[in-house]
Formats: C-alpha cells, structure tokens, sequence
C-alpha cells in the first residue's frame, strides 16, 4: 500500500484523491492546503489528516508519495523538495511557468544530488483509453508512418478573467496538453507554426487569444495540426485524428448516454459532449495514477517526466511567438 | 437495345420510364394508360408513342419487352398477353390481389402452353445496394448462418384512405416487400405469426391494421421479424440486420446529405432518411432494370420470378390469419 | 451511513460490494457465504466481517439494510426472513424460480404481518442511463405514445451447461431483464407469443433454448419485440428502439473507447461491445444501490419491487409456453 | 433548350457529358477534341457532332454555351473567345496556369470588349449537396460566426508523376478547390501560412509536395485550415467541419452502402469512401451544370465566376511561397 500525501486541496487535487481512494494500492494519508477548511474536508472524507503546510507533506512518515497539486509558480519548489525527502511525485501541468523556469528545476535537483527524481508530469490525456490505444496503434505500424494528425480540442467555456490574467497565457495553460500530446505521437518538433484568434468579445481585454490553430513538423516532415477555442457550445471538445499511408485512426467525443434521438427534424441526435474535463477524462485521471503507482513500485523515473513539461512548455514559447510575430519558429 | 413498352403512366409507371431512359442499353417506345393526358406527358417526355390500349403494347412490333405497372387486378391478365406476344415482361409487385389468383394466373400461363415465361416480379428492395451487399455477404457466409434477421419497414406517411381500401390490406400492400426479402434471406418459411396493431386514431375505421410486428421462421428455426408501421416522424425508415455466430450486417438509413449538426442541445444530429421510396430506392430500381434488361438479353426466367410473387402472397395471407386469429399458423 | 450486509459473496454480490464501497452513504459491514473462502475475501477487501450463515446478517445489529445475492430458490427465505427482521432488502432477480413460488413468498409475507416490505428487485438495467434517459423521455411524451418497442438483447457467449441445466430455462434467465424492461415501458401486457429457437449446435442437449423472439402487447395494442440469443461474435449486444408518431429513441451498445479504425477494407471500423454485464452495466448497479439506499432512507417502498419480480416471471411463463405449445398466449 | 459545346473530351469532359446528357433543359451538340476518335466517341453516345478544332465550337450555329474542359493553359483563349463569340462558357478549375496569366484573361477580356462575360468557374465542390447545406446554414447564422473552417481533403492516390510534373504543384492542382471552399466561407483572406509535405517516398523525385497543411485567416480573425494528401488508403477523403459559438457543422465522408458490419474484431465498420472525384462528386457536377443553365437562360453573370478563379491562384501562390520560404504571407 503506498501511502499518498497532496498538496493542494482545489478541483484537481480533489480529482486525485478521489482516484488515490479508488486506487487498490494507494491510500490518502494527509492533504496540505493554506485553506485549512478545503483540506480537512478532502482528508475527512477519505479519512486522512489536514495541514496547512506543504513542508509537513515532504517530512511525514506516514507519506510514501506525493500529488503536487499547488499553483503553478511553486511547482518547481515542491518538486526540488520531493525530491529531496527522497519522495516520488506526481506533478500536475505544466511544470512551471516558463521554459527558464523549468531549466531552473533541473539545476537546483542537479545542485541537491537529485539529478534524475522519480517525478510523473500529470499529462492526463496520455492515459486516456482511446488516444492510448491511437497511440499503441500507432506505435505498432497499423497505419504506417504517422504523416498528419489533427487534434481539435476546445474547451466548453473560457474561465473567469482573473484566471486567464494569470494563467501564462492559452498556449501554456489550455494547448499545453496538446502540445504533449503531439510530442507523444511526432516525437521532437522542428517548426512551429501558430495563429492567434480573439473569438469572445468578452475577452478581447485579457490580451490573451481564445481560440488558436497551431501546425507542428517533425523532422521527417510528418505534422501536427491544433485547434483550440475557450468556448465551444456542445461541451468539451475533445478528438484525434492520426492518419498515415495504411489508413486512419479516430478518437471521437464522449457522451454521457449513448442515446440517439429522432423526430421530424433531426435523426440519430446525440447527447452534448460531456463537460468538463473532471468527467471526460475520469477514466484517464486513474489510469494516471495508476501509472504513477507503477512506477513508484518499480523505483523507476516514470514517462511523462521533467523533460517532458519542459519541452511542452518549449513549444508553447514558440508557438506563441510565432502568434505573435507571425512568423514560422524554427527548433 | 430493347424496346420498352410500359402499362401504366401513374407514379411508378413514371419511375420505370425514367430508368428506362437512363439504361444505355433500353429505350421506352411505348406507354399506355386509359388516362391519355398521363400517358402522352411520359411519351413526350422521353421520345415514345402513347395509347391508351395495353393490348397495344403486347401487339407492337416497336416493342421488344414491357414494364407491367397497371393496377395489381389487371396484373395477372397482363402477364398472360406478355407471354402470349412472347415478350418478356416486368410486374410490379404484388403479383395478384391473393394466392388464389396467383395461382390461376399460373393455370392459364400453362394451358396457353407458356408455363414458365420471361416474367420477373418487381420486389425492388432485393436490388438496393445495401441489402444486396448484406445478402451477398451472408451467402458467402461472413456471418455464418443466418439466425436472426430483423427488418424494420415504416412508411413516412399513410396513403389515401381511399388507397387502403382497394389496397388488399397492410400485409399484401406493405408487408409484401418485408415478405419478399425474407424469403430471399431465410428460404422456405415453416411459420408464421403477426400481430396487428391500430396505431393511428385517423385509421381506426379503415378496417386494416396500420402497424404489425411478424415473426417468421424457416425449417432450420432460424428466424426473422419484422416491424411496420405507416408513419415515420423521421422519413421512410428502412433498416435490415442480419444476425449470425460470426457477426452481424446492418443496413442503415439513407439521408440526403452527410451532414451533421452540433449545438447546446444535439450533437451530430443528421437530416431525416429519404422520403420516399422514389428517392429512397432510386439506385434500386435502376438496378432492378439492369437485371430485367440481362434476363431479356439472356433469354433467361429471371428472378425473383412469379414463385415469389406467390410465395410472398402465401406470406401474407398466413400473417393476416395469424393476426386476426391470433395464432401461430404452419405452412 | 447505511450499513449493509451481503448474502452471496459469488460474482453478483462482488459487484454489490464494490458499489457499496463506493457509495458515499453506505458500508460493507457482513458478507455471508457458505463457502467461508470466498466471503472473507471480499469482507477484507472492504474491512467487513465473514460468516458462512445468512441467518447472522439477518440478526445481525451492524447490518441497516441487506443485498440477497443467494441462488434464487433461497430468494423467498431471504426476503422473509429480512421483512421478518424489518431490514430493507435489494434482491437479485429472478424473484423466484416460478410464479407459483413467487406467489408463496407473498403469502408468507402476508401470513407473518410484513405484507409491504421495502424489498426491491435487482432489474439493474431500469437504472442504466441510456435506458433511463429514454424512459424519461418517453414518460414525457417526447415521441407520443410508445407505439413499437424493439430490444435486442444478446450475451457474448453461453453460460456453461451445467448452468443452463438449472437457470429455470432462457426466458426466466435471460428474458426476464427483458420482460421487466417491457412492463417498464409498455405497462401491463396482455398477450405474448414467442419464438424459441436452437441456434448452437453445442447446446441441442440442454433442453433449453438458446434464441427466443418475443412479441408482447398492452391493452392499446402497443407492441414489444425481444430477440435474444445466447452468443454474440461482438460482444455484450443491449440495444433498445421506442418509436412513437413523434420520433424514435434509441440506445446503442457501449465499447471500451471511442476509437474508429479506417483503413483499405473498412471505414469507422469501431471497437466490440463492452462484455459482460459487470462492465456494461457497471453505472447501472451503482445508479441501483442509490436507489435502494434512497429508498431505505426515505423508508419507502421502491421501484422495481416484489410484484414487479412476479409479473417479470408471469411473462416468462406465458412465453415459454408460446413457445412449447406454438400459441398466441393471452393474460 | 440549351444546346451544349463541349471542348475536351477527356476525363472531365465526359462527366460534363453526361450531365448535359441527363439535363432536362440542356442538350449535347457539338464536341472538340485534337484526338479525333475520342471526340466522336462521346459525340456518338449522346448524339452530337464531333470535331478536332475548338474553334468550331465557338463558330457553331448549333452551340449556345459552352464548357471548357481543354488543358489549363488554354482555359485563357478558350474564355476570350467564348466572350468574343457571345457564348457564356462554364470553364474547368484552375483559371489559369498562374495569376499572371488569369490577370492577362481579364486584360484581354476588357480590351476585346467584354470585360464581364457569363463564365462561370467549375469549382464543383461549392455544389456537393452538403457542403452547400452547411454553406446555407452558416449564412442563416445557424453556428454564428464562422470562427474555424477545418477541412480534410485528401485523393486516394497520387496521379502519374507525368501529370504532376505539368499541373502547376498541389496548391494550383488540388488544394486549389480547397481555397475556393474556404473563399467561398471566410471571404477575402488576409494571411496563409502553409507546410509542405514529402510524405511518398516514390513522389520525392517530382519536386512537388504531396502533403500539404495550410492554415488561412480572414479580416475577423476567423480561421480556416486545410490538410490535404496525394494519398488515403480508404479512398477520397473529403470532409469539412465550420465551427462557430452556437453550434458545429460537419460534412461526413460518402460510402457506396450505408452497410456497417460487426464481427469478434469489429464493430459498425463501413464501406471505403467513394472513390474518385467522379463517384464523390457526381451530385455536385451535375448541380454545377443547373447552376450554369440558369445563369445562361437568365443571362446573369454566375458564381463562382473569373474573380474567383483568379482569387483562388492568388491563394495557391501565397502557399507555395510560405511553404517554400517558411514564413508567413499577408495578403
């Protein structure tokens, strides 16, 4: 049994303690939030102890393991801590606010002896069931060399302004995952390629893009295509599509039924897409952690690791610059 | 090329000479109908004469082989002069108004001395692409045998109460294609039961069930249901699946177009099926003429063929008992 | 916290469990199984007691309300010996190996003055969202009245023979989910013909059907139509069609991802069925708890209850003899 | 009646043929090809004159309009002398070899006197029933604003490498429809950013793309992106998706039967995709052709006309330049 301590008792952190008591492997021990209330309901309902200190997380003896669930800017912190106490982690995306950031992670675990941590970046989308068996299809050659994938993936509606305000931006906080996703299938990227929108009015202050389509090459020339919006009004957009020489492979959305409605208007109607990403990617959520368990067992660096949020942020650097020069960026 | 005469310049009349122009290899030269207005507009239409005497077709020396689309009591009549001019012919379905009939028509077919002319019975359904792939797949045995095939058949809209009742009854009128294509899947039928059902208040006192459910099983048990209803919300809804150990064909729908519409309420809702049959088996009944246009060049009995015209009345008529009886009726 | 012992620890009851388990508002505190093995390894999974005795979980004072998971001729025993202990009781369908039986346990229901326990029966598929959704949605009048009902119900393979030899015959065993999905939908029904078949060749010795096509009607005349079969190539086959003069409804089966395969010989190629009913239907057995901890909460008597258990066996028996006698059966 | 010139009597030629043939208003009369025989081939098939020389066609007492389906850089004189004949001309896609020469046709045609002849320009696939559905709906404001345009457009195997040494690149040669659609949606475009692909290692010798990702903006910011492929193992590809605020529009990939088939590997796999543009298209071109008669019999100057053929090069110009530089290109 590997005994789980988070930090952060927000939506996401709630979302791994639920999978941490689900897991048959791994319970909840203690749960760290400055807001001492947030932690103590998570702890009493899974039966484990609240602090306000992160720190507590990283000394408890009763912590085999970690969920960093914390603001972004103390991700870094908490990894390098982690690591330190000699505790895997799991840590959720992205892994810092900017590339320079990241770099900064890997030199203080390089300066603490830490170079190489058993830390898991929470790329949940890895894990989904359907993009996993794409990937699995892929990787075993079923439709040949992966030439062109397409990912369209919007979410069902733009967070409050202050989030956005500090969110570092749609190609760090929302393509982020596409971003890896991307890499998980092409491998290291060459060039990218980005269009920014302001699709909602209601935005056009943020200074932020809502909407964006990004192109990605590899350096065999094979290409990533991403479209993104803040908004979409039939719930959470979420699909793949991987097309190569011996065919195609397709993830498509998810409903909450699989009712199909006919009348005089419209045949075969399906329910809205579900909504939002606690729902859509529940079954990834687990399957991440149990991944992550996995890998805690085996005492091995899991995949997705450090490298991989820093690249993802990487190519989110570039893909904003080149939004915002409109110019094609060259890696 | 062979030249085609048609009796009966009504709505299918219309269908047939329209194909018939569209074959490379036929060509209308004849339509008759007592109605010479009707006539003369199809004549004109595609280059032909017109007359209001059918026996003007079996006489003509313009016509090589002729389209029988007359009303179903004059079928038998029609089929008999075809055989005697020695042209092949086309009968719309069904054969007779009962089997009796069907089987005088074969009594007189005999004693003229041509028991077993060129005559193909236009069950149409058999050459749709989609129901003949299925059949095909099932002959070469994709599914294994055949042990459950379940046909849906709903009109869009009911006819005419005035048509309902010279119609001879939903069995003979509708169910008869349903009918037909049970046979062409499952053989010979062992039994045969229906329920009948009043569904439409505006009906009621037509004397005729306007929904039925059947069930219909051949010597070996293996079964088939199916499921009519003369209104569809929807358009004409026309569904085959056929169900074996090795796996399953379904025949779906077809819509005018492909698209498909997304928004708060639906998600990929497409347009209603085809409405009619005119649309709906377009491809069908071109292709039906393909086959007639082979069996005249060939000079061989085509099929479906007078059996199953009789057959399928035989089908009929156990239904309708079985429906009013309610039993189960052997044949 | 509702606190529930559980009588069975076979395959059923473990599914029970974990739904308990997972259930916010209720516990796993007893689990009897003759077979001690098996119920102290379930209770230690969930951190209940074991006992061989069913009698211990009706005695027993940390046990609030009871899962009866025994084979069904201990169904009446249990759901007495509940009432008796005025302990709320979700039982396993079928009610009772026959009507006859099951009329008995109403009598001694009556006879010992418990004649309205809260007892509800294990229809698990009522509580399946699709099935539900469209349920409501018929309720509600979205495609007027309920004119057709069409299930299609097929389990990926055959249980063993020695199963067979003593699950009371297919239309107890299989159907009866069926039966109880039609009176769900249609309400009374007052006659049932029904098709048996014998479709593998392996199970010709059982004495059993392995296929069945059902037709049922209610007093408007409104028709069901069951086809099940004992195997399915694809899976775990549950589909449902209610069609009405406004639309159609219709639920489709469920598989493990949303992925769709093209290549040089298919298009949209989607995976097999989810197989077998512990994942098919694994929100409807959570969805059921709730409604039975809902129940025993409001002390209510639930929805589907113990006249449900015995009109579902009523049209068994009804079917079963259709099928023997080859008669149009009416109640 | 229409009487109908047609110049080329190759591939495409034949198709426009057979629409003509099929037109209730239109009618075959004379047809001009250097190869003799293929001239009198469908000259032969539908009645009509043949001839080696084009000039005759714009001479002929017999021709009131006529389609122009010769090779593309004779669209130029082939237009300028249908202008100067007073004949309307529906011209094959591309305009013209580059934009140069498309401007020089407009030069000629103003300094010959007719600056706005009636030529319409056969971009077929703003005629495909559902790509016009959805052209139909966006403009009613059924999604809002269209904010991203996707399409998916990819031929089931490249052309000879003879062909593509003489069709101007992929830009001109096929995503030059693609262009036209997202004109046809977006409007006047602002800025086009494209990658260029070698993905068929047999066409790496041609000097072209075979692969090509396009991403395009308007004035609004709104965006439309183009994958297209000289390659599909499931056939021609030819899918679209307009996404706005309120809704999402998709155009569905069309299968010879609607025939889905399940088996233990499989389930609801459709047929491959039509294949070719003949098959795909065949509604299309024929509706282009009504279009045309209509513009002819009301003497009104048709869309899509010159301007968008010349608008469409422009595009395909922009293209190849960011794909060959790298950058992206403002209009």
């Amino acid at each position: 049994m590997i005994r789980i301590g988070i930090i952060g008792a927000g939506r996401i952190g709630r979302v791994h303690a639920r999978s941490v008591a689900a897991h048959p492997q791994a319970k909840l021990t203690l749960i760290a939030d400055p807001m001492i209330e947030s932690a103590k309901e998570v702890a009493d309902a899974y039966g484990a102890k609240a602090t306000t200190e992160a720190s507590d997380v990283f000394a408890s003896e009763e912590v085999d393991a970690i969920i960093i669930c914390s603001p972004t800017p103390l991700h870094g912190d908490h990894i390098v801590a982690a690591a330190a106490a000699g505790k895997p982690a799991l840590c959720e995306k992205p892994l810092a606010m900017d590339s320079e950031s990241a770099a900064e992670i890997r030199r203080r675990l390089e300066e603490q002896g830490t170079p190489n941590p058993i830390v898991m970046l929470g790329f949940n989308r890895r894990f989904d069931p359907s993009f996993a068996a794409i990937h699995k299809a892929v990787e075993e050659g079923e439709i040949g060399e992966l030439e062109q994938l397409t990912i369209i993936s919007r979410d069902p509606a733009a967070p409050p302004k202050e989030y956005i305000a500090v969110s570092g931006g749609i190609f760090k906080d929302m393509t982020i995952h596409d971003f890896d996703m991307v890499r998980n299938f092409l491998g290291d990227i060459k060039s990218v390629v980005a269009v920014g929108q302001n699709l909602d009015p209601e935005l056009a202050d943020t200074g932020d893009f809502d909407g964006v389509v990004v192109t990605l090459t590899n350096e065999k020339g094979y290409s990533a295509t991403i479209t993104n919006s803040r908004h979409c009004a039939s719930g959470y957009d979420q699909r793949l599509e991987a097309f190569g020489p011996k065919g195609a492979l397709f993830a498509e959305n998810i409903r909450p039924t699989t009712v199909r409605r006919s009348n005089g208007e419209v045949t075969d109607a399906q329910d809205p897409y579900l909504d939002f990403f606690l729902e859509r990617y529940e079954a990834a959520y687990s399957l991440e952690l149990s991944a992550f368990i996995d890998a805690v067992q085996a005492g091995e660096v899991p995949t997705p690791g450090i490298n991989d949020g820093a690249e993802a942020l990487r190519l989110a650097e570039a893909a904003e610059e080149s939004a915002k020069n409109k110019t094609v960026v060259t890696l």
